[in-house]
C-alpha cells in the first residue's frame, strides 16, 4: 500500500482501532511489565491462502512505536501456506502484545478478501470479463478492502457517492426517463466522470444506449435477458453484470462476453484467513 | 441499541462512515434532483435470520435528516423471513437514497453476525455453557459487533485490553510464572476485574489454580486434556474454552461442563444477512 | 447547496472558521449584552455582482443558533445590485454579532468568484466550449468555491487527485511513453473515471490519439499549435485547453472548437464581492 | 513562521487541505509509479512579487515524507523576479507529485497577499501611518494570511473576536451610549486588551475621547470629517482610519496623521502571485 | 455562561468528559433499564458557598438528551447554604444516571474556585485592587476555570499566551534590556495588546516606566520594595502584584494602593464545593 | 507513565493544552526571539512533597520539539524537597518558553495528588486496608489524575462506567431489588467484571450478601453500622467503605478491617505541589 495513503487515509484509522482496543492503558501487560524489554515474535500462516495488507500490519506497531522493526519474507498478493513464517517482528515486547491483536484483525481481514478474490478471478481467466468489488464494505474500512481486492486480482468499481456517476430506477425515475437523467447527468457531473445506467429490462437497454450511457449495467437479470441485451448494447457501452454473482454461474457471466462482473461478497462475506503472531521470546531484559 | 451508546459512541463512527461513502457530494441524486421531494421506501428482508441492528440503520437517516421517518415492524432479535417488509422509510428522496448504501452495510453485517450467533447458541440449549465473542473483531465496528453478538443470543467476553485482565504465556513468562503473574495483575489492576489466565497444559491448570485465578481458559487443548482440566479445577475458578469452535466441536464442548466457550468467527468470519430497500416511491413532488 | 453536503461536508468548516474567529468568547459582545435580545438585521449588497453561498451564509447563524429566521429575497444565480436589501436575520442579536465576520467572508467569496465566473461564461456564449475551474482552489474551500463557480454558470473539473486521472509530463516519463502510461492507469484507475493526457506539443497530442485517451488537455500551446492539434483529434477525444486564459483570449479559445477551457483565475484571483450587514435593530429587549 | 506556530496551527490545517485534494489516493501517480523514485524538481517564479509562505510549502511536503529535501534560494519577504528558481525539492517523485497542488495553492496566496501589502506599504513610507489587516480573511487560512500581510511590511490588527475589543455601533445602542459601554467592557474584559470605539461621527468622536477609549476609529468618514476628528481626538487615544481604503486615496489618509489605516482587501481580495514547480528530474530508479 | 461559548468552546469539552466515563457503555444502567423510564432527582448543596458553571451542569444532560428538563432554583454567583435544593433534573433515568458524575464533576470544581475567590475578594473590598486570575489553570479547563473567577467577583487575566503580551526575564534578556523588548514587543504585537513587563528590582521597574510599559508586575518582591516601586511608578503604569498571595498577606497588598494582584492557587488549588444529586424518583415506567 | 498510554492517550490531550494556551502563536516569545537559540532551564521543587508526572512533564515539551532534552534527577514516586533541582531541560529557548505552563499544570497537579494521597496512605500503614480513588477526577484529565493516585501509592478503583459495574439505590429501585439487580447485572455484563453493589443499611448489606455480590460498599454509614455490616458479610465479599473519609477517621476505617476505603478527595480537592522552572540561560546564540 502506498506510503502517503497510508499516511492520509489509513494513520487515523489504525490509531483510532488501537483506541478502541485500548481505551486507557493495556492492563495485563501494564501489569506484569513495567520496563521495556526486546523481544521478537513470528508471524504465522495457519491457512493457504493469498497474503494481503502486510503494509497495514507493519504501520499498527509503528505506530505505536516506530523503532518497532518488521521485516517480512513474503509479499501482498503471494500465495501463503499453512505453518509458513511470514514475517518476524522485533522491538518492546509489550508494544509486540498491545498492538497484536489490531495488527491482525486488519490482515486477517484483508487476506481473507485477497483470497475470496483470487478464487473468483481464477474462474474468469481466460475470459474478457474482469471482477469488480461495490460499495458493500465494512463502513470505516473501505480503503483497506478495496486495495485487498486488488491484491486479489479484482478492479475496482467507483470508489464512492462522489466520484462515479450511477443512475439507478429512483434517478431514472426522478429525471423522468432514461434520456432526461443521462442528459442531467452529463449537464451536472464533472465531465471526467463516465455515465452508467442500471437497468432491469430490455426496454431499458436500449434506451440506455440510445441516451448514450457509457456504462449499462444489466441488474438480475437471467442468462436469456442478459444474452439479448448484449445484442443491443452491441458495443456502443461498456457492460457491467450485477446481482447474485456467485462461484456457479460465474463463468457462464463471462461467457456472455460482458465487461465486467461485480460481486458485494467480496468484501461483505469473504471469511477472514487465519494468522497469528506466536513464538514470542525475550531477547534482552534491558530496557530499550 | 442504547440512546446514550449510539450518541456517544456510534454517531460519530456512522458518520465517517457517511463521509467515507460521500467525500464532497452524492453526484447522482444531486444531478437528477435538485430539490428535495418526499418518497417512501421499504426495507426488506432477502434471506431468513436475525435481525440486528434496527437502530443503527435508522439513526443513520437521522443523522442526515432528523425528520425522516422510519416505522419498523420487527425488532432487533426477531426472526426475519425472506421477503419479509421489515421497515418503512418515509423522507426527503435525496436522503433516502444517498443514506441507503451505509445503512444497509451496517445492518447487514450486524444481522449477519446475530444469525451466525443464533445458530452456534442454539447448538448449546440445555447446556450450562455461554457463548462467548471475541476481540477478533472488524476494526472501528466493535460496538456494533459485540451488540449483534448479543442480540443473537450470545454474551460478550471483555471489551478490550482496558477493562479486563487476560494472562497468556509471554505475560506469564515476563512475570517469571503464573504465580506471580496472578499477584502482580491483582496488585495493579482495579480490584473490580477478574483475573484471568490462559493455559495450554494441564500443569499451567494447576498453578493457576493453585494462584487464585478468577477464570481458567483451556486454550487450544484436546477435548481429553479438557476433561483432565475441569477434574483440576473443580469449580475454583470459572472455566473458558477457546480455539478452534465449530458447529461441529461446540457440542462436545459444552458436554464438558465448561462455563464459557468463546468464537471469533461470530464476529470475524459470519457472511452478512441479505437485505434491501426496494419499491421506493414518490409520495409529494413538492419541496419539503 | 444540497442540504446533506452542507451537513457532512461544510458544517465542520463552518464551525472551524468560526472558533477561528471565536477562541474562547466574542468579549465585545458579551461585556455589553449580558443577556440574549431579539434583533434583526439586514444583508445589503454593496456592489453589483452574481450572489452566491446564501445557504452557507445562513448556516452560520443557524450553527451559532438553531432558532436564527433567515429570510432571502433573492437567491443563489441571481444577479444584484448594489444597494439591495438581500436578505433580513431575525434573531439573538449576540448571535447575529457574532458570526456575522464569518458568514459574510463566506458568501463575499463565493459571490466574487460567481461574479467573475459569470463574466467568463459570457465570453463563451454562442460556442461550443464550456468553462472549467481546477484545483487551484483556496486550501479547504473548495466545496464552496467549486459550488461557486457553478453557480456562476462554470462546469467543475475534476474534484481531486482521487476522482480523475490526468496524466502529465512526469507521469508520461515514469511510465515511458503516453502509450504505456494511458494502458497502466486504465489497468489500475477504477474503470468508471476518464482517462485524461496532458500534451504539450503536437506529437504528444498524436501519441495521446492513438493510445486512446478520453481527454487531450491542449497545455500553454499557442492558438495555431492547437488549431493544428484539433485537426490531429478530429472528435476522436474530447479536448481541453488550458494555461494563461485571460479575458481577453478567450473568444479565439472558443472559435477553436475545443470542448472545454480551464481556468485557475476563478477560485484564486476574483476579488470579492462587497457586501455588509447593516440597520440592526432591537426587536424586544426580553431575553429570548 | 515559527515552527511552534507550523507545529500547533498550521499542520492540522495543512494536512486537512492534503485530504481535501486526496480523498483516497493519487490514482494518477500511483497507476504510474507503483514504486518510489528519487526525483528533483524547481519552484520557479512565473511573476515579479514578495514571497510569502516558503515555511508552509516545505511543511506540506514534510508532512507527506519528512525526508522530503527542500532547499531554498530566497526567503520570505524577498522581491521574486519572473523566471528565477527559488527553491529546489528533492524527494520521492510520488511525494513531489501529490503535495504540488496543496504546496502551490498556499505559496501562491500568500506571497500575492504579500505582494499587494508591500505596494500599498510603499505609499505609506515617509508617513507615521501604519497599515493593518482586518478580520476578513479567508476562513480557515487567517494563521496563513495575517503572517503574509506581516511579511508584506503591514501590521495585524487583533486577531479574532477574543482577542481584542471593537465597539461598534451595535454594541454602544445595547450599552446605551459609548460611555456606558466603554465601561461595561472595561469592567469586563481582561484589562490586558485595549478598548476600541468605532465612531460613524464628530458627536461619537467626543464621547469616545470622554470615555477613555484606548483606540478610536474613524469608519467611513470624509477626508474633512476625519480633520475634524484628530483635533478632537489630539493625541487623547490612538486613532485608526477605515473603510474602502484604495491605492488612490492612502496617501491622503496618511497626511492626517491617523496611526492607522485599516483595509480588508490585503487578504480578501489580493490576485496570487503566479508560481510553478517545472522541471522534474528523476535521480534515481532505486526505490528509496 | 453565553450560550454561544457553550456551543463553540464548551460543547466538545463536555462531549469529551462523557466518553472518558463512558469508553462503550454504561454498563450498570443498561443492565437494569432495558428501557427508558422518566424520572426526577435533585441537586442538592452539601456545603456553604457560591455556586457557579449552572449552566455547564445542565448542558451535560442536555447533551446526552436535549429533552432532559433543568429547572433552577437559583443562579451562577448566589451564595448556597447546605442543604438547599439547587434545582430539579426531569428525564430519561438512563440520562439522568450516566451524566450525573460528569455534570458533578463540572459543577463542583467550578463552584470550589468560586467560592475561594469570593473569599479573597472579600478582603480587598474597599480597597482600589482588583484581584486577577493566571495560567495555572487545569489543562483543558480554563474556559470553565476562568469563568468561575470571575463569578466569585474576581478578574481575568490574560486567557493564554496569544492574546497577551508578557515580558519575563527571559525575554528581557533575549532582546538585551527592557527598553528593546518593549519596543520589540510594540512592533511586532498587534497593537490593542497592551505590553506587561515583570520586574523583580527596582532598576527594574524604572527601566520598564522608561520603556512605556503599559503594565508593570511586581513578582515575588517584598512589601517594602513593592512601596517604593509604587512611588517609582506613580501611575505611569499600570501595576500588578504577583506570588505567594495568601489571605493572610492580600490585605496588605491592597494597602499598596497596587491596581491588580493576581493569584494563582484560586484555580489550582481551591478544593472543591460538595454537591450531590438525590432522591431520585420514578415518574412514569412508561417509555418516553 | 507508560510510552504506550502517553502515545494513545496522552499525546492529544496534551497537544489541546498546548492549543489552549497557544492560539495562535506565543505573541511576547515570537516578538523578542525570531529566531531559535539553545538554552537551558531547571525544574525546581517549591515545597516538600511526591513528585509524579516527570513523563508527562516531558513529553509537553517533546511534542513541540522532539530534539529537546530533558535530564531527570529524580523519578516519580521520589519524595523531593524544597528547592531541589529536579530536572535539567535544553532546547529551543522558545519552545523551553512556550511550553512551560502546560507543562508545570500537569507536573504540579499531578504531584499535589500524589503528595495527598501518599499522606493519606500513611495512615492505613500496617492495616489491611488499601486506598481507592474514584469517578471524582477532573474532566478530561482522569488518565493523569488516576496515575498519580497510583505514583502516590493508592489503588485504582474502576476507570469509569464502562468498565466496572456498581448498583445504587437507583439501579436497585429500577430492577426491583438486590437480588433481582444482581441477576440482571450478571446476565448482562461482560463476566469479566465483578458485580459491587452499594448498601446504606444492614438489611442491604444482608440482600446483597444473598444475591451474591462480588463486592460491598458500606455507603455513608457510621462505624457501628459498619462494624455490624462487617459481622454480617464475614468475608462472603470484598468490602468498601466510602463517604466523607477524612485524615481524622481513616485509621478507624481501618480498624474496622474493611478491605477498601475510596475518597474522592484525593482527586479533587488536593491542592498542587508548587514546582517551577528556573535559572534559564543561552547556552548558544546560534540557531539550532
Amino acid at each position: 500500500m502506498n506510503e502517503i495513503t497510508l499516511l492520509l487515509q489509513c494513520d487515523d484509522l489504525i490509531r483510532q482501532a488501537l483506541r478502541e482496543d485500548i481505551t486507557n492503558e493495556d492492563v495485563s501487560t501494564n501489569a506484569v511489565m513495567p520496563r521495556s524489554q526486546l523481544g521478537q515474535v513470528q508471524l504465522i500462516c495457519k491457512q493457504d491462502g493469498i497474503i494481503a495488507g502486510l503494509s497495514v500490519f507493519a504501520r499498527t506497531f509503528h505506530l505505536l512505536d516506530a523503532s518497532t522493526q518488521v521485516s517480512f519474507a513474503c509479499q501482498d498478493g503471494d500465495l501463503v501456506k499453512r505453518g509458513q513464517v511470514m514475517a518476524t517482528i522485533t522491538g518492546d515486547v509489550r508494544v509486540l502484545l498491545s498492538g497484536e491483536r489490531v495488527a491482525l484483525n486488519y490482515l486477517q481481514r484483508m487476506s481473507g478478501i485477497a483470497t475470496y478474490t483470487r478464487d473468483m478471478v481464477h474462474i474468469l481467466e481466460g475470459s474478457r470479463t474482469t471482477l469488480l468489488d461495490t460499495r458493500k464494505t465494512t463502513p470505516n474500512n473501505r480503503i483497506f478492502e478495496k486495495y485487498a481486492v486488488k491484491v486479489g486480482g479484482g478492479s475496482n468499481h467507483r470508489y464512492n457517492l462522489s466520484d462515479g456517476v450511477m443512475l439507478k430506477d429512483n434517478h431514472i425515475a426522478a429525471a423522468g426517463g432514461i434520456k432526461d437523467a443521462v442528459a442531467m447527468a452529463r449537464a451536472y457531473a464533472p465531465f471526467v466522470r463516465k455515465i452508467e445506467v442500471e437497468t432491469e429490462t430490455l426496454d431499458q437497454v436500449k434506451e440506455a444506449v440510445e441516451a448514450g450511457a457509457d456504462i449499462i449495467m444489466l441488474d438480475n437479470m437471467s442468462i436469456k435477458q442478459m444474452e439479448k441485451a448484449m445484442i443491443i448494447i452491441d458495443g456502443k457501452a461498456q457492460t457491467e453484470c450485477s446481482g447474485n454473482v456467485t462461484r456457479e454461474n460465474l463463468k457462464r457471466l463471462a461467457d456472455l462476453g460482458v465487461d465486467f462482473v461485480s460481486s458485494g461478497a467480496l468484501t461483505h462475506s469473504a471469511p477472514i484467513l487465519d494468522i497469528s503472531m506466536k513464538n514470542l521470546e525475550i531477547i534482552s531484559n534491558r530496557s530499550i
